[in-house]
C-alpha cells in the first residue's frame, strides 16, 4: 500500500482497536493465478489472526498450508471537500481528498480440520461478539442443542494466519493546518471519522 | 470469493447503487510476487473504473499495462446475533452470522500520463462527489489557481480497469425465513443493513 510518512499508523494499540472495532476483514489472496478476496471476521491475537471458513468455501482447497495471504480490515472514511478548508478563503489552493483508516496484515494460512480448534475459533469469536452485542444476555453456544452445534461444526473449517507484517494507515488530514483538518472535521458533524480527526495531532 | 446462490447479487442496478454509494475501493493487485491492496475512490462506467493515484505511489511503476487487478467495494456490515431470531425460542437451533454486501470488479489496469485522461479522472470524481456533497455550492477545480492545479495534475497518474468480471454478494439472511430476517433487521434498529434485510425478499 501507498503509505506516506504523514499517514503512517505505527501506534499498536490504534491497530488493534481498528481491528476490534472492525472484524468484517478482506482475507485476499492468490489462488491459481487469479486474486481473490473473501470477507471473514477475524480476531487477532499478538502473533496470529483466527477464522473460520463455510466448508463449501474452496478457500481451503485452493490454498495450500503456508500460502501468502493479506487480511485487510477498514475503518471508517469520507470524502474531504475543499470547500471545509478555512484555508480556501485566503489562497484557494486547496484539492479535494478522502480519509480513511485501514490495517493491512500480511501472513500465512493454515487451516485446521479437528474439533478442537473449529471449536475454539468460533469459541473466541462468539464470546466477544456476544459479550458485546448483548452483555449479560449474551448467548452462548451450549445454548444450542448438541447434535445440532455438531453438524455446524462439520459445516465448517478454521484457520490460523501467522502474522508476518501490520502496515495501517490512517489518513485523517495530518498534513493539514489544523485549522483546516479541523474545519474539515467540523463539515462532516458526527460522521465516525471526523473524531478522530479531532483527537489526532498534527504532524 | 465464496457465492452461495441465495446470497449472490446479480442486480446490476443493485450493483451499481452500491459502487455509487461506497466510492473508496480496495484495489488489490499481485506486484512483484506480494499481494498488496491500495484505497481508491473509483467511478464505474459501463465497461471501466476510472481512477487516479499519486505519482509518488508506486502502483503504477509496479505493475504493468494489462495487470489483472481486483477492486473491492464494500457495503454495510453488521453481526448477526442468534438472539435476535424468534425461532431461537423454539428450537435453539441457531448459530452466529454475519452479514454485508460487497462488489468484485476483476479487470486490467491501464495507466494514464497524459493531461487529458488525468483531467477526466480526476473531473469526473470531484463532479460526483462535490455534487452530492454540496449541490449548488459545489467546488470546481476552476476555482483553484491555474498553476496550482497544473502542480496537482503533475503529482498523478490516471488510471482505468476495463472491467472482465463483476461478482456481488448480498449477504441479507436470505436463507432464514421472513420471521427470522426481519427480527434480526429490527435488532439492528438503524443500522444502514437493516434497511436492506427489511426490503429484500427471502429466496
Amino acid at each position: 500500500m501507498y503509505l506516506p510518512a504523514d499517514f503512517e499508523q505505527t501506534d499498536a494499540t490504534q491497530i488493534a482497536a481498528l481491528i476490534l472495532a472492525a472484524p468484517l476483514a478482506t482475507l485476499v489472496s492468490h489462488a491459481g493465478d487469479a486474486l481473490r478476496a473473501d470477507h471473514i471476521p477475524l480476531i487477532m491475537t499478538k502473533t496470529k489472526l483466527i477464522g473460520h471458513i463455510a466448508h463449501a468455501n474452496d478457500l481451503h482447497r485452493k490454498l495450500e498450508d503456508g500460502a501468502a495471504v493479506l487480511a485487510i480490515f477498514s475503518g471508517a472514511n469520507a470524502y474531504i471537500t475543499p470547500n471545509s478548508y478555512p484555508s480556501k478563503a485566503d489562497t484557494h489552493e486547496v484539492v479535494p481528498t478522502w480519509n480513511y483508516e485501514v490495517a493491512h496484515v500480511h501472513g500465512t494460512i493454515m487451516f485446521h480440520h479437528d474439533r478442537k480448534a473449529k471449536l475454539g475459533a468460533v469459541g473466541l469469536l462468539t464470546k466477544m461478539m456476544e459479550t458485546r452485542t448483548n452483555g449479560g444476555d449474551a448467548w452462548r453456544m451450549s445454548d444450542a442443542p448438541a447434535d445440532y452445534l455438531n453438524d455446524k461444526l462439520d459445516g465448517i473449517v478454521g484457520f490460523e494466519i501467522l502474522i508476518m507484517q501490520v502496515l495501517a494507515k490512517s489518513k485523517l488530514s495530518q498534513n493539514k493546518s489544523d485549522a483546516d483538518r479541523l474545519g474539515a472535521a467540523h463539515t462532516l458533524g458526527d460522521h465516525p471519522i471526523a473524531g478522530r480527526m479531532q483527537n489526532l495531532h498534527s504532524k
